[in-house]
């Protein structure tokens, strides 16, 4: 007997009738012998009705009332699936995130789990019950109850999978696994059947909103197998899994990218030690986080000094960036926001030289200049202008035969 | 400083402006220098939104998993009139039962309080804060959510204001208080300043539906001060007390009446011991309840047996009762559900002969035939056709002076 946890989102729990959907596929699961924990979200625009009640209230609502506000989107799905359950003759029982105990910090609205007591969960498991828990939500030690932040249902189901050592966590997602690269740019991606966590996570920060970054890192850290699947079509999904497990022996796994991108340059910085935390200093303390950062020295002994921030931070950046420049004597201060990243990734870069090459070889062919280039050990990221993200992508995943059952 | 309990019912708190508007009036209480703890019911409607969602799930849910889901509607009254409290500058925080220990047993939609852990919430009173408590709800001995069942938030009310040993436990309705009688059947009722628990207890019984019997009872076991207020007009309201208390030693305090009422009888029933269980118990054991009971003893040794029960209950009872007739060898049975009940209720009645020949003699005047008879040590009821309803209640109005502002 394998145990399951599986994690069903806003969409999948919608309707009535998609909970009496989600209902016969639990059910089928545990038919089938498997120990089932079923976390769920609140059903699609709840949270936002909620929301808006409490905007009609007041403009800043209290962080811990709007904790006990939400977490009722979920209270109401537990208990209407485990209803859905036992009308098929499953038997299950419902527990919020105070009843089952998960602990988090007292951080309002993003809360961090700390700890989950599992006895009560696996007492059910024995009794032979399908336990289903709302996402989403905790609650800190003095009792207030805490919420996770958008999408932390899928910490949820990570964090049970771990407590319980289930043997899989799946998130049940409207997509049915994850691609080479984004199939609306380029219609030949290709679902993988594996990808590393390592990957998952470059993709993931990358922009492939399939996972909650924290509920991968988390899903790494406690060797969580982790598998996204569809709740709408049938399929195997991607499995999320450790590097040695992976066959493929692909180079790369993926191409992801980001629109969410603007570029920052001041120019002629007199050169001297701590110039750059005096140009990134101000930025960060404007609350406005740095990407990218590349730095040169020309030859009159100054910087030039670039970075990349969020697109919706920019006008704030260039402003400040301005003011830093006056201050530090610099030649000039620009941006620009029409740019893009595209970035390959995959943990076969380790071991096989000459991707940097083939990918910049690549982009040059369709003429496209790269702005900047940004390397970690499992991942290339370049910044074009914005116009050539669909046929950067696109020749990126040719040169790299991405579509192909078995990659390069 | 006294300590006051407040309770707001579903029509109190039914919008958003409703809500803001609870928050001033408790805000203004708070400046005057009292210590408020606020238990608030689920927005009116969203209660009955959550059942009809459960009904498109299963026709009879979980009773459970129903307390889980209809327990949010209380919860989301909580967190956004404290909200509306923090808005308006006053400090507030909120408690689902769970939260704030209202222990009950396991009898799910129909919960009894147990115990209150009030240490919590003293300990907000004495930060100066107001304590918003979610009505309705508890939780038992193993973490389980429970309700108290429909008008349960009046029970948690009188409850906590128990356990804290407030000065005033004060229920906001629709109404402004409890009158002689329904302001609707004798337009010159009038408002009563103070009634004692046990005349409460009769005219709630006999459908004055103020408040619910069971926080009536409760109040009253508990000593606690309870009154009756609108939530939307100013005044005092009606204060529930103790009799000692009461200073206006009315002999009659009020008439109460019940329309839901139908009345059996069985005629020539050989007269043997343990009749009246033979005639009774499948009655009751069809799970009708039976109110008044009337037996006489015929001249030829046989009895009539009259009883009354509610009226949808009533084809059925009369069903059971033929049954029953031919199994005795009774000579008939035959009902009538065209009738009422009128009560005179009123502690004075201990004290004071002659109010049940005056009662009398005031229907006879008016041509009231009264069919059936029964008295409790504060009250004394009478059956009439149903067609003397409004007669009936005027006319005792007028002959015990109700609406004199001090009665006889």
């Amino acid at each position: 007997m394998a145990l399951i946890v599986q994690k069903y989102g806003g969409t999948s729990v919608g309707t009535v009738e998609r909970i009496k959907a989600v209902a016969s596929k639990v059910a089928a699961a545990r038919e089938r012998g498997d120990g089932m924990v079923v976390v769920v979200s609140a059903m699609s625009g709840e949270t936002n009705r909620l929301v808006s009640l409490a905007k009609d209230i007041c403009k800043r609502p209290d962080p811990r009332e709007l904790d006990v506000l939400l977490s009722t989107g979920e209270q109401v799905t537990i208990a209407l699936l485990s209803m859905a359950l036992q009308e098929i003759g499953c038997p299950a029982r419902s527990y919020t995130g105070a009843q089952v105990h998960i602990l988090t910090d007292s951080a309002h609205s993003k809360a961090r789990i700390r700890d989950i007591d599992d006895a009560r969960v696996r007492a059910d498991l024995d009794a032979g019950r399908v336990v289903v828990i709302a996402g989403f939500q905790g609650v800190d030690e003095s009792g207030n109850i805490t919420t996770l932040g958008r999408g932390g249902s899928d910490t949820t189901a990570v964090a049970m999978a771990a407590a319980l050592k289930a043997d899989e966590c799946q998130i049940f997602t409207d997509v049915d696994g994850v691609y080479t690269t984004d199939p609306r740019v380029e219609p030949k991606a290709r679902k993988l059947d594996r990808i590393t966590f390592e990957e998952m996570l470059e993709m993931a920060s990358l922009g492939s909103k399939v996972l909650q970054i924290r509920s991968v890192e988390f899903a790494g850290k406690y060797n969580v197998p982790l598998r996204v699947l569809s709740s709408f079509e049938e399929g195997e999904g991607t499995l999320i899994t450790f590097e040695d497990e992976c066959m493929e022996e692909a180079k790369i796994s993926g191409i992801a990218f980001s629109r969410d991108e603007a570029k920052l340059t001041i120019r002629g910085v007199p050169d001297q030690p701590g110039v750059a935390y005096s140009i990134l200093g101000p930025i960060s303390g404007a609350n406005i986080e740095v990407d990218m950062i590349v730095q040169n020295i020309a030859e009159d002994n100054t910087t030039d000094f670039t970075f990349t921030v969020s697109r919706n931070d920019f006008p704030k950046a260039l402003e400040i960036l301005k003011e830093t420049a006056q201050v530090l004597g610099a030649r000039e201060a620009e941006g620009d926001d029409a740019i893009v990243k595209i970035s390959l990734v995959g943990v076969g870069m380790r071991s096989h030289a000459g991707i940097a090459s083939k990918m910049f070889e690549t982009l040059a062919k369709e003429g496209i200049n790269i702005r900047m280039i940004s390397t970690s050990e499992i991942k290339i990221s370049v910044v074009v202008d914005e116009k050539y993200l669909e046929l950067g992508v696109r020749s990126l995943h040719d040169a790299f035969d991405l579509a192909a059952e078995s990659s390069e």
